[in-house]
């Protein structure tokens, strides 16, 4: 089996992230055309602006999260390599339902419910990926620097389960309150930004 | 307490930071289906460049002051990575401002007064955010690699209270001249380019 | 002769890949100004997705191999060099034609032939690009840490000949089905995913 | 005299010149609504492709030399920093006058003098601003790791002076061929290409 070291492919996730929540800016702007006020352009985006946090959060802490994954990983095989390449396709797509929820959210309706629904499946989607991540090194010898204890693979898996969990009655919520869907999408990048991955022993990194 | 070294925070600001100066340059273009002759689309965007040059020199400014900060730090905790994660948001964000203060110089009128001072309270969040990440620097003992003598954390306390004060200042400016502010946040950037952080006690990197 | 190490190359490399690969989602927008439902405006964009997965597919391998073989590249010269900058322009262009064939397959019929054409065109350039940096590398004595025995050179031109054989049909495929060409373009990638570069002797990284 | 290793300094110029030279593709569209045959409108698009591949060209050049330069430079001072966010300056805005040179190009007659005369204009000053980081760390004891022998300067002082030269008379052929004018800027670009700096001493990398 080859392997490599996980440095490029550190490397090459730390740059497709800084780009993904950099570009997320690109959805804020006037609406070319438009004559009103300045003033009431910007008032009238807030959702725009919400979108945008709430998607910064998540992209900022799936960082964190991926940072904290790989500092624990010695070797990456092939299959590590494409599973995160899909990982990162999950990520890299976030600008376009950010951009999606934004213009429900301004429209309002039934608009707002599909457009959440939408952004909330896409995250459905980035959990399982990170899942697929997550198993493959677990059960893979060899990949982590050191093997993990029963008791931290189980804490790693419930940590997945709830977040899958959450995504999922969060596609069910879009269609209750829309708004307070995006609420939600923020209190889980905060659960995950404060509930960390189970403690790692200590190795020279 | 879990800490990690700065490198890939650094990395990953950097990235962020590269990308977000990079991006000003999508608001320069000219407008689309506007026959008129190119000379003349091209002088009326006088406040486009502006604003861009000036942009650019806040975050390059910015990243001088990053860098320079980081390289005091040996070690980062989870609150530092949240705490530069804002940092990064309201940087990142600037290319909006920015494309709001073009558009404003160039309606003129109420509209220049306030997208100047849009323009503005961006970067009054952005200083509290670098004010933050300072003070827990300076609060949490181990971080910094050299602990800092009480002269330079009195000049450091300054340095963030001046620049809170202009940004603050230059607000209220906003109403009154929408040129002279966005001159003023060059010269605040030039400021900041040459008062530097508290000298540094010499430590190998 | 006048020689650097890969590392830079490398750096500059995947700062290239990874923001070509991200950029692809700025192809992926609701259309401005059409108050159709969200739900239809998503729903009709299908060929969008398709043609974003497939092209996120193809950059990701590209990186891939493109790691692959530059980590058995000891040194690089100066025609080295401009050979991988072409090999990179012919990458970062991609979302254009990616763009033309979400386009082209919205609009069906000769359009969608045509944008499959142009896409499957950019990615023969693409293919001899990597054949023009990898026969450099093979026939310049010192640019690879270890020389390639005669059957792994053989393997190497088979695996190439195969893409560009595959590229070019696909170019005439585009003009009997275009759907069928944007699958197999994800069938070359997996293809490139799976059938690695000749096996590599063992050498300290 | 504070001064830092380039080596940050490498990595965010290294950032900065691989966004600008990726964001080029994002001149490369489809004009919204048109519903003219894609054939047609890529067709009449050939002015974005020659200045997509002149500009491609000049900042992958840029790049090399800007690495070649720093490849010789130990330390970095603070006017050093602001020269080279300077000369950043006029490579990151390079997209939009490829942008206002396509545009020209396309539409011809005045409008494409004008166009190719702001991108020759652009031109001259990055050849200024790499005249500057030149001239200070040339003049700057210490910054370099080998001091140039007499011969080397004259070597990178006539070397400065031509494409100086080169770029001011692509100002003025703009106004009388604009299409010579870009195949002029191909020109200098493959000068600097070929034409190395001055030869540099054997030192440890």
């Amino acid at each position: 089996v080859r392997r490599v070291s996980p440095q490029r492919l550190e490397a090459f996730s730390d740059g497709v992230l800084a780009i993904a929540i950099t570009l997320l800016v690109l959805d804020l702007r006037l609406p070319e055309g438009d004559e009103r006020p300045i003033s009431e352009l910007l008032l009238e985006q807030w959702p725009a602006y919400l979108a945008f946090g709430v998607s910064f959060a998540v992209i900022g802490i799936m960082w964190v999260n991926h940072h904290a994954l790989f500092r624990r990983v010695r070797q990456v095989d092939r299959t590590l390599l494409f599973q995160n390449l899909f990982l990162l396709l999950t990520i890299a797509v976030l600008p376009f339902p950010t951009a999606v929820a934004a213009e429900g959210l301004q429209r309002g309706g039934w608009d707002a419910k599909v457009a959440m629904f939408v952004y909330s499946v896409t995250l459905v989607v980035t959990s399982l990926a990170f899942g697929l991540v997550w198993n493959h090194i677990l059960r893979t010898p060899g990949l982590l620097r050191v093997p993990l204890s029963a008791s931290a693979r189980r804490g790693a898996l419930i940590r997945f389960s709830w977040g899958l969990l959450a995504y999922s009655a969060l596609c069910v919520l879009a269609f209750v309150s829309p708004l307070l869907t995006l609420a939600g999408h923020l209190g889980v990048a905060a659960y995950y930004a404060f509930e960390q991955l189970p403690a790692e022993p200590a190795v020279a990194t």
